[in-house]
C-alpha cells in the first residue's frame, strides 16, 4: 500500500521556504503503514499541478496534496483538480460561515478574496480548517486511476498539522484497512550523540532482537533513537525497554516529548519552582520552559540581564565578578543564578553567561563558549562547554543543555 | 531553461530526516536563472531512481540527483544511473587516492566499503569530495533525452554545498549560456494579510507591468510578496518599486530582511534602546530581539514576569491593577511597559500580557487575548489583540506585533 506526496507552490522550488510537509507526512504515514513512496514539488500552474496530479493518481493509492490553497490569485490547487477530474465548482456555506465567524472573531472585516476560498469541488468531502481559513478537501479517484483518495491540504504547517491528524487520519486508517502497521517506539535522549548512543545499545539490540529495525535521527543536543517493527508483534517495545535500561537517565523521554515539558513535570511532580538568568541566549532559556501549557504553575520568572549594568541591578552580580573574571565567567554565571533563586525565590534558578557570536569571541574565550550555573539549596554548580554554531542554533543548545542540567538534578543524579 | 531535482534517500521518504537540499538548490539556480521547475524525492531502490532519473532528463534540461552515494549497500544512486544510460564502471584513481589521504589524516583504517566509492560511470567528469569519500559526478546526457547534463551530488549538506558552489555552478554558468535569470524582488509586509495586500496592490501592478509575475507567501503575521520577471528587464524592480509606494510603511523589508533585526537597526541609527517585559509570550519577544548579531548595542535587558509578585516587585506593577484590572489588562501592560522603562533606563519598552492558553480563558477575555504596551518618552500606548491561534504561534504572533508596534514608533507614525 503506498502514498505519493504533492507539494504545490513557487516559494519552495525558489528556495524560499524551507518545504516541511515532506518530513511530517512521511512520518505520520509510516506509523499508520501507509508507506510514503515518492514526494514531488511542483510549481503553482495549473498544468504543473494537474500533471503531477494525474500522473501520482495513476500510480498509487493514496495521493496528498499540499498548498496552493490560500485566497490569492496565485493558489490554483482547487481548480486544477476539478478541471482534471471533471468536477464543477460550488460554494461551501459551512466553509463561508466558518469563515465569517474567524473574522469576527479577530475583529476584523472579512476580505472579498477569502470567498475564493469556498468554492469546493462537488462531491469532495470537506474538512473545515480550525486555525485558517482553507479547507481541507477529501475527494474519491476511480478509474482509470489506480489511487482511492486524493486528499488536499492547506499549505501552512500550523493549519495541515492539526486537520490532518484530527480529520485526515481516522479517515485513512478506515479506507486503507489492509496496509501493514509499523511498530514505532521513539527513545529521546539528551546530550550525548548518535555514535555514542550506537557505540552502546546497538550491538546488544541486535543481538537479543535480530527483527527489529534501529535508526537515529539527530539534532543539536538532541537524538531520536527509533526501533521499527512491521506488524505490532510487540518487540520493538521490548527493545525499546531494553535500550532504556542501558542508556538509563540519558533518555528524557519518549515519543514526541519535548525536553521542557519532561521538566515542567518534574518540578510540578516535585513541587518546586525555578527561574531564569539569561545573557547569551537572550530569553531562548524562559521561551522554552513557557512552551509547556501550565509551565506558570512552576516557572516564576526569568531574567534577560543582557548588559552588564542589568546583571548588577537586578541580580546583584558583583562589580569584583564582571571587573576581574568578566561577564562570561564561571564567578558571574555562579552569582547570576544565586541572584536570580534569591530575588524570585524559587527552588532552582539556571544562569547562562557565553558568546553567541559571530563576533566577541577570544583565545581564551572563543565563539561558542558558555558557563551554565543552577542554583538549588545550599548549592551552586557551573557546567562550562563550548558550542561554537550559529546564533540561532547555539541559542537552542544551550538552552537544551541547561533544561537537561536541571532534569538531571530533579532526578538527583549529579552530572559531572 | 529549466531544471529538476531528485532526492535519493528512504529515510527523507520516512520523515526522519528534513530534506534541506531543496531549498538550497532552488534558491541557488534561481539566482543564475535555470529555474527549478519540479523536485521529486524517491527511495533507494534501482528501479526507482533510474526511474525518476529517466523521466526528468526526458524533460528537463538540466537535472541533478543528491544522495544514495554512501558506500553502503543500500547506496545505489551510481549503478542505478550506469544502468539507465547503458554505461560501464571504472575504479577512479584519485578518489581511491583521496579517501586514503583522508583516513590517513583521521588516524584511522580505510573501511573496505569506502573502495566502492571510487567506483564511477565511464565517461563521468568526477568532482572530488573535499569534506567525504562520495565523489561528485556530472555526465553528458544525449538522444532521446532532452537533458544535455545530469549532476550527481552527495547527500550530506556539508559535502554538496561547498562542491555545487566551487566546482558544479561554473560548470553551468559556462554550459548553459542561454539561459533566462529571473529578476526576483521580495517585499515583506508585516501584520496584513495577504487577501489585503492583494486588494490594495494586485490590480496596479498588474495594470501598470502586466508581465510582472505576482505571489504571495504567508506566515503568521507576515506576508512575503513577491515580484518576478525573466531576463532581468528591471521590470520586477519597477513594480516593488510601486507596490512599495501604495503599501508604505506595511512593507518592513527586502529579500531574506527579518523584521528584528530591522528594529535592531532603526534603533542604533536612531541612537536608542529598549527593553521588554513579558507575561505570555514568555520570552519569546527577547529572543527575537537578541536574535540578531549586534543586539546587545540597543537592547539592554527583558524581564519575564511570569507570576503576579514578580510583576509587582520587578516592575512595580501595583495591587490596583492586578487586582481590579487584572494580571491581563490594559492597566497592567501600561505599568509594565512604564516600569521596564523606567527600571532598565532604555527609551523604549515593550510589554506583553495575554492568555497563551490552550486554558485560562474567560468569555470577557478568551484564549488569544493580549495586550501590547509600548512605553516610550513622555508617552504609553497599549494595543489589545486577539490571536487565537496554536501556544507556539500565538508567542511568535504577538512578539510580531510587538516589533512591529516599535518599528512603526520608530518611523514616527502613530497606528490606530
Amino acid at each position: 500500500m503506498n502514498a505519493e506526496l504533492i507539494n504545490i507552490g513557487e516559494e519552495l522550488l525558489l528556495g524560499l521556504t524551507e518545504n516541511t510537509h515532506a518530513a511530517y507526512l512521511g512520518r505520520k504515514l509510516a506509523e499508520i503503514g501507509l508507506g510514503l513512496e515518492r514526494q514531488v514539488l511542483v510549481g503553482d500552474s495549473m498544468d504543473a499541478i494537474a500533471g503531477a496530479v494525474g500522473e501520482s493518481l495513476a500510480r498509487s493509492d493514496l495521493v496528498i496534496t499540499t498548498g496552493g490553497m490560500g485566497p490569492t490569485s496565485d493558489d490554483k490547487t482547487v481548480e486544477a483538480v476539478a478541471a482534471l477530474l471533471g468536477l464543477e465548482l460550488r460554494t461551501d456555506r459551512d466553509v463561508e460561515r466558518g469563515n465569517e465567524k474567524l473574522f469576527r472573531r479577530l475583529g476584523k472585516p472579512l476580505p472579498n478574496l477569502v470567498a475564493r476560498q469556498a468554492r469546493v469541488p462537488e462531491g469532495a468531502q470537506v474538512l473545515l480548517n480550525e486555525h485558517g481559513t482553507a479547507p481541507g478537501l477529501v475527494l474519491k479517484a476511480s478509474k482509470p486511476y489506480r489511487a482511492k483518495w486524493l486528499v488536499i491540504l492547506p499549505g501552512p504547517p500550523r493549519e495541515l498539522q492539526p486537520m490532518f491528524e484530527k480529520r485526515v487520519l481516522p479517515i485513512l486508517e478506515k479506507e486503507y484497512p489492509g496496509r501493514r502497521i509499523l511498530e514505532v517506539r521513539v527513545l529521546r535522549v539528551a546530550d550525548l550523540g548518535e555514535s555514542l548512543i550506537q557505540e552502546r545499545v546497538e550491538e546488544k539490540i541486535r543481538a537479543h532482537f535480530p527483527g527489529v529495525g534501529i535508526a537515529y535521527s539527530a539534532r543539536p543536543g538532541e537524538v531520536d533513537f527509533r526501533l521499527v517493527t512491521e506488524n505490532r508483534t510487540g518487540l520493538a517495545d521490548q527493545a525499546a525497554r531494553l535500550a532504556r535500561e542501558i542508556l538509563g537517565n540519558d533518555v528524557f523521554g519518549n515519543g514526541d516529548e519535548e525536553l521542557e515539558a519532561v521538566v515542567i513535570g518534574l518540578l510540578r511532580k516535585a513541587g518546586r519552582t525555578a527561574a531564569t538568568a539569561e545573557s547569551c541566549t537572550g530569553g531562548a532559556l524562559a521561551n522554552r520552559f513557557t512552551n509547556t501549557p501550565g509551565a506558570s504553575d512552576v516557572f516564576l520568572q526569568g531574567w534577560v540581564t543582557y548588559c552588564n549594568e542589568s546583571k548588577s541591578r537586578e541580580l546583584g552580580v558583583t562589580a569584583r565578578a564582571l571587573e576581574i573574571h568578566g561577564a562570561v565567567s564561571e564567578q558571574t554565571a555562579r552569582e547570576m543564578a544565586e541572584g536570580a533563586r534569591k530575588r524570585s525565590g524559587a527552588d532552582y534558578a539556571l544562569s547562562v553567561t557565553g558568546i553567541a557570536g559571530p563576533d566577541g569571541g577570544t583565545e581564551q574565550k572563543p565563539v561558542g563558549t558558555v558557563f551554565i550555573g543552577l542554583a538549588s539549596t545550599g548549592e551552586t554548580r557551573v557546567y562550562k562547554e563550548c558550542y561554537p554554531m550559529d546564533r540561532w542554533t547555539f541559542k537552542w543548545r544551550v538552552a537544551q543543555r541547561a533544561l537537561n542540567l536541571l532534569r538531571l538534578e530533579l532526578l538527583s543524579k549529579k552530572v559531572p
